[in-house]
């Protein structure tokens, strides 16, 4: 009845990878709806909305379920295909083939949506569900060719940035949705897609790590912090820099020294055997020392990969160890509410021989006009 | 310790009418994650991430929980904060913020992530979670002015499929992903942020609804269907109409006529009072009888408004009835795998005077060169 998964070596390795971690977990099934997982074990992405869509793998079979009108995207795929009607409830169908598959245990993928969840609980009160830690473990090491192609992400995305700098001699008198625009053209230009946000924060506005960019025009002496990431054919690129109208304030100044200063012992930290809250934790003393801790309001890293953000987390309290292979952002920063704020982030690949920026941009602050 | 929700008249009524509708349902609050509920709650979008952000609504208070490094995006509202520091779990603190206010029936909205739900009902297993209706309901009835909003996004979306129909008088030759492109240029011309998706489907690819475009290059009397969605300052508009490369065969010709009359159909069961399910069996009974019962594998419709997908669903077996504010697409479909497929989509308001169209570009076959 169902069909094997014969398609390249990597996705079988995917999947023999899933299924190790699986057993690890005790779990007998994942349920994948769209995202990052979906995408790394069929090597195509799916919507995600109110019609459920879930890969279903146990240890020995496969399975999609997908709504009637979706059904001729998937039939190519070696799968067993459990169509639902628009009228049906897909969760009671799913539910059906979990039991009699005899299935007690299942993850699922953290996106997946909780209506569904839900329903699931409630068509199956024998089946524990629990979100499946094997999903993000099964994509933190990268391949040789997959660390080649987060390393074309970052070029790529340094090359928008010196355009921007070339593109932009002054950047007084402009305001923070003109830069994000003009920083949009040329992810855009570059092939990102999707762009995955582009957050341009100056003077105090460079306060708040997550300012997306407004009206605010930029006066001379303010510090431009940029954040900007997109995927370029499925990989992700992230990185942080800051820009200047003109020379900023001393303190500032001193200030960025310092996180230069946190971002290289971080660096230096990320090392195979090590915890992933160490490397935060060498930003954290860095920044501590100096009379930042405070403001430093968040963890200092990120896994990345066919997600944006996706384990390892450089964060206090990880429990997971950096291993060859992991690639990760080291993004410290430093926030004084009502006066500035500065952040700078490059990605770094954990290889045999330690690690290593794919971001090569100057790191320094770009003093424009 | 709380503070009380002050802020414009749409909102507290906003507020007002979740809880009449949670009261209904039972629920002592509800936790709303990003997506179209929050920004109608709050009159802003959040970032849905792995980084738990929630509004909590209950009878009496509300307050919201994000990341510290967020908090300054919210700390402007008049909302009790519930900050969380990296290290810490978001639902733990949420979850006794939900049992220090003794709440047992907690509603979530469907797009809420998994990952979160799963943590939650660890930690407070004496809490009953379930997806609230309320949210959807809150949301179903339109004011005049949002019907307006949703009459001037209709109005644009027909502008940029005019002014494709003139900027390209010759579709032969072209591809999918060509057409899909200028759509694309267009949309984003016009406004339109975000853009949601824009499929286009020429030839043998217009028999499967989601086909999202190609290389497929278009040949002479093939039908090109293109379906395409966006966002007008908040507000989605929602379009599917079907040009040609020169005169399709007649069987294609005869087939539409018998589509726009399944879809006229649909539109006149559009009233007050009706089961949502009406309309979409007024469609398939045209359908089945011109022998194309099989053919039309989706719902006729679905609500539009802050989301793209929304209640009321034109779909079997509903349950809600149809009422005066109530905004919704009418767009049955026929597809023929192998051979060619076809769908017309026009948004419809239910008002005090019936059903109005709200596009209003010809239905007709655009037959181009």
């Amino acid at each position: 009845m169902s069909k094997p998964i014969a398609q390249s070596a990597s996705v079988q390795s995917s999947f023999f990878r899933l299924r190790e971690l699986m057993r690890e977990e005790d779990l007998g099934a994942v349920v994948v709806g769209p995202g990052a997982g979906f995408f790394h074990l069929l090597g195509r992405s799916a919507n995600l909305t109110e019609r459920l869509v879930a890969l279903i793998v146990t240890h020995k079979d496969a399975a999609i379920i997908v709504p009637r009108l979706q059904a001729p995207l998937y039939e190519h795929l070696p799968l067993e295909t459990l169509v639902w009607d628009e009228h049906e409830d897909p969760t009671a169908i799913l539910c059906s083939f979990l039991c009699e598959h005899g299935l007690r245990s299942v993850g699922i993928n953290r996106e997946f949506w909780s209506g569904f969840l839900v329903g699931m609980q409630a068509h199956a009160p024998e089946i524990s569900f629990k979100t499946a830690a094997a999903l993000d473990l099964m994509r933190v090491i990268k391949s040789p060719e997959e660390v080649e192609a987060l390393a074309r992400a970052a070029h790529r995305i340094d090359g928008v940035w010196n355009q921007f700098l070339e593109d932009h001699p002054v950047l007084t008198d402009k305001t923070e949705l003109e830069l994000r625009a003009a920083i949009r053209a040329l992810m855009q230009k570059a092939g990102f897609n999707p762009v995955a946000w582009i957050d341009v924060g100056a003077g105090e506005n460079s306060a708040s790590s997550l300012h997306h960019s407004s009206a605010y025009v930029i006066r001379s002496g303010d510090p431009v912090v940029c954040d900007f990431a997109g995927a370029l054919d499925g990989w992700y690129a992230d990185t942080c820099r800051v820009a200047s109208a003109g020379t900023p304030e001393q303190d500032y100044l001193d200030a960025y020294s310092v996180l230069l200063e946190a971002q290289e012992a971080t660096f230096q930290t990320i090392r195979p055997g090590v915890l992933a809250s160490a490397p935060d934790e060498a930003a954290r003393a860095v920044l501590t020392d100096a009379g930042y801790g405070e403001a430093f309001t968040h963890r200092v890293g990120h896994g990345i990969g066919r997600d944006a953000h996706e384990e390892p987390y450089l964060v206090q309290g990880s429990e997971l160890r950096l291993a060859v292979g992991m690639v990760m952002s080291n993004e410290p920063g430093i926030y004084l509410p009502g006066r500035w704020g500065m952040r700078v982030e490059d990605i770094v690949a954990l290889t045999s021989d330690g690690p290593v920026r794919l971001n090569q941009t100057s790191r320094s602050i770009a003093v424009q006009g």
